[in-house]
């Protein structure tokens, strides 16, 4: 199992949590690449010096370019605000190195295509953040799917809301920003967009609203200067899948009390399923057809009958977290560099959602329905 | 307390439920008129001599004009299947009765607006069978909204799923028959719309896909012929009130494994609150800027201090049951009726109700966004 | 079916629930003997007025005693305080009354033996009110276990806990007397010993711990002077089943925040149950050996699979209330009557059950197991 | 922040938990010492040269010993089998390694007492495997408690249920062993009488019954041949703390269906806490005395207010998982190493619940109550 080295671009929430599924990668997945974190880099130095050596890099940079140059580096993760993630990630490719980007990768499909297709000229892999469909639960969902268990699908109901954009006093930043790809349908949308498609392929037509219900925020913590936000604070999706199903899908940032509101309702005419983020440990399933005096909702509690639960732990009911699905998501991605199958999502399917975050946003403006690209 | 003579009009699942109410309101709600059983009708004559026997009817009918010239009857319901009900409420308005009806009251907004201006001009008291409203912790959801404990609203989150068409064998009835004003938007739509709009007021935009899933029915029990379905299986609304949030609402009979999802989630500035009817003796409510260590959703149960569960049961924890909502409803009925407050749902409300529905269907039809006229 | 006439002892909860559950009965279960509500009688004329009145009796009396002079009185309900349960019981036994009094009948298993063989002796029909086990859930769970769907029992946790004793300032009252038999082990205990023997049939053996959680009451509401409690606030027990099994149950009236926490966990060789009737249209049931990939608990909804549900409401989801189980106890106390089965729990039953109560108590003062007489 | 070396004897489960949280503490825990894997043993060569690969040590050894005569190490793990405990950390603490040893220590109170007694005098750190306490949710529970939040205690209900050594067809193991230390009690029932104990703090008084359900197991995995079983499967308590309120402990390896049910119900005068390890992210907490509308039990979910969530993810929602807590669990011990607070459960607190078990042994013999010596 050789060793391949890592360069993480970012130290905030996401280049922490790169770093700690790399680091856990290696020891929990049998036979994988070993990775050695070389380099940090954050544009503020002492951020990156702090970084590295908490985290444990042998290096640190300001210059994320630097990466690039060093041939002991195989990988790149960007972990990085958004605008930033077209011209790093056409660089690392450039320079030869697999890609991990977080989620969106760009503002808008055109720029997601320019990358897309990029990645797929490089031959390199590429990975983009979108970790919670890496739970166990959900693969056994989308294999439920595929096997026909649960029939024919005529519905699917989908959300991701949170509450932190709930007080108008949250200031304005890049979050807030078109240009750079944000808004809640982009935040939070493309999860629950990209876990629709993961589990019942892919979306053919969307009719979106779009709403921006804080008009305007502090420019900064506390200030009274504000300015007017142009991105949605909700957006309400009804859509077609290729499939022939219909579903709804809503993404919110402004969903006071909720802090991870990300799941799903689906019904087949054989069974039905039901998730939520906040218990990620469960699926409920409704299996049709059986004794009608004992049947139910089921709920199925994540274990080593659902893999890969049993390479963290080799009983039931401990439980993985967060940072376990992002351990997974790194190592699915570390197997695919080393010749294993593309477990995805890559550019190409970051493209794909992008396109429908696009196409909501454009539905919503001219208020009709519209096929996805 | 005085006595008020009743007659019902039906002897099926809601004929046995209004009559179970009847007899239950005087008991329990203090001071209410005594309703007295007078005559019940089914068009089956011996249907009819067996509910009076058995519900306690001094005595019965299969005609049901016969009810209307009774003078010992004040009250009608009616409880038979939609296509009747313009027809026996109006003939019940003109006998001077005051009329239950159960919902829906009519095919179309039309019908609804002839019905509910007759109501009107009649002076008499009308309901409309919205049983689920009158429930202790939805009055109490409703107050809170009222007095800005949830701060300003800024979604609603609607469905009431059921599963008792999604057998594709469930044979053609009078429910898959658009002249007779049903399909699950009909069905279960206009509760969950009543619902929305005792919560959250008018609604006055729309955007609707409806959709048939099972396309034809068998035309009798284990038929092999069988009978394309006009109807829709699935609505789903994006909406907008006129107070000025939007929301979503589904409305969908072929939904496996539901058997009473009728609920909704709504967020507000300052708080949020979900229901579900499958816990309905629950409300969940998360209070926004309490100690952040101890705040979440609490589970409210409901107890005396919810009026009128204590009427029901002088102790928390005991639960009321579908009954005890139509009891309630016969109640405020009842009590309309002798001169106090006018609960509702009556016929104009039942009216803006439809013309919803109408709404809906009409924009599933053109694709797009239309105002609730 | 015949009319049966009904006198009813007592005003407060349960002379309404009872009430009630005799006018329900009639309607909801075809073929049902017919209460004709003759007298009720409380030992404050004007609450005897005012029920007669409200509840729909024909007469009203301050002394009880007439109720048993009256020969269109079959059925005599008591519902006053626990101390009058024996005197009225024998009297109206001996008057050739059918009896239904409230739990606990007696004061101490010696005097419920005494009011059992009585009940024997004069062949007449009696019940007493441990309604919740007539939950059609709860029969569905007696009848997996009967039927060894569960396998061989290994193990019974049961509990009934609220808070209705949890403030020091409740005060004193007839429920802390320990010569009126009651205590939380009375009060609550009754009720859970009562459904473990429902599911599992007798227990041989208890060792138990009784405490006064809250040493004094105001003797009050609001009074300075305190009077010491001799009752138990909480009872914890460890028992033996007859049939092998071991278990513990807790009976506790200083639970915060538990309105009405009466439920079990039992585990059997072949699968589980849980139930709590704070959600008690819901039974929560494991099934052993199946797919491990889609195995857990199935929530099952009460449903007209489960008898009598479906008299109640012909469709699925609509639920039972607390009344409706109190509607199915005095449906089954008149069919018994009627010369049908037995349903119970019957003065035998309770004998049974207080024989228990006892032996906790003496078993908490001597420290040690003892066995049930 | 200095390098310290680490050691691990044994590599299975427990093995690759510690390798796992000693790789992620240094990452996750700013300041923390950083744990640099020398080597592992395992008595099975191959095992601990393939764990040595994947998990990252310098080293491997199929000889315990040599970890203690390497200078590098200056901590040990001990994850073998039960009766391996004691040699093992007297000699790791004769060496002058710091320990951690899985739980239980010792086979009883006597043995864990000369192993505490051992720690005490070598003034090393030691830490047994407690992990789930760890839990940030445990802590703010504790905290609570500690703050008076919850008013006085007045009762406390655990479990530690799960259902792995249900099928009577698991063969005889080590864990059968009484002069191991196993059993229910010791194995499952430790970890809640720990528990327990971190909330409540000592238990003074103890009534147990020790139950063998499945009394004979094959000698290996299909043998014909059985072994009769010697410990408990199922044990339930009756304790009384120091502090004053009483309570029931359960332990049940049995238990159909349950895959970690390790949790807690108590009350106290000014609220209630319910917690579960099947939701490790929740806590119900129930505050007394608000508003009665809309007081009820409030779901907290973990969230960076509950330190130290906020190292592992900086957003609320995301959830932690069993790795994570042993993560908590392995950062803490080093930190006390550090010179920081010795956060336990140390020998000292492992010999304080041996006792307990130890009690609960022989108090189910004697079939009486007894003090914890």
């Amino acid at each position: 199992m050789r060793d391949i080295g890592i360069g993480v671009i970012g130290t905030g929430f996401m280049g922490k949590a790169h770093t700690f599924a790399y680091r856990a990668a290696g020891g929990i997945f049998p036979g994988s690449l070993q990775p050695v974190l070389q380099t940090v880099a954050d544009i503020n130095s002492s951020a990156a010096q702090q970084a590295a050596k908490q985290f444990g890099f042998k290096g640190w940079t300001s210059d994320w370019r630097e990466l690039l140059a060093d041939p002991a580096i195989e990988v790149i993760s960007i972990t990085t605000p958004n605008a930033t993630h077209k011209e790093m990630s056409l660089a690392a490719l450039a320079a030869g190195k697999h890609v991990h980007c977080e989620k969106p990768i760009a503002p808008d499909a055109a720029t997601a295509e320019e990358m897309a297709r990029a990645a797929q000229a490089s031959g390199l892999v590429t990975q983009v953040g979108f970790n919670y469909i890496k739970n166990p639960v959900l693969k056994l969902a989308r294999e439920m799917i595929a096997n026909g268990e649960l029939g024919e699908i005529t519905g699917f109901r989908g959300v991701h809301a949170e509450d932190f954009m709930a007080d108008p006093e949250v200031p304005y930043s890049w979050r807030f920003d078109r240009t750079g790809g944000a808004g809640a349908i982009a935040d939070l949308g493309s999860h629950i967009i990209g876990m629709a498609r993961f589990l019942l392929g892919p979306i053919s037509e969307v009719n979106a609203e779009l709403e921006t219900v804080v008009k305007s925020r502090p420019i900064a913590p506390g200030a009274s200067e504000r300015r007017a936000v142009e991105v949605d604070d909700i957006a309400r999706l009804t859509v077609r899948f290729a499939r022939g199903c219909g579903g709804t899908i809503e993404a919110n940032w402004v969903a006071t009390g909720r802090k991870m509101q990300l799941g799903f309702e689906l019904h087949g005419t054989k069974g039905a399923l039901v998730y939520t983020q906040e218990r990620l440990n469960e699926l409920l399933y409704y299996p049709a057809g059986g004794n009608p005096k004992t049947t139910g909702f089921v709920r199925i509690e994540s274990g080593p009958q659902h893999a890969p639960y049993g390479l963290f732990c080799v009983a039931p009911g401990h439980q993985l977290g967060f940072n376990d699905l992002k351990t997974i998501e790194m190592a699915e991605f570390l197997a695919a560099i080393n010749g294993g199958p593309k477990a995805g999502p890559d550019f190409q399917e970051a493209w794909e959602i992008q396109k429908i975050v696009d196409t909501a946003i454009k539905s919503s403006q001219l208020r009709q329905w519209l096929p996805v690209a």
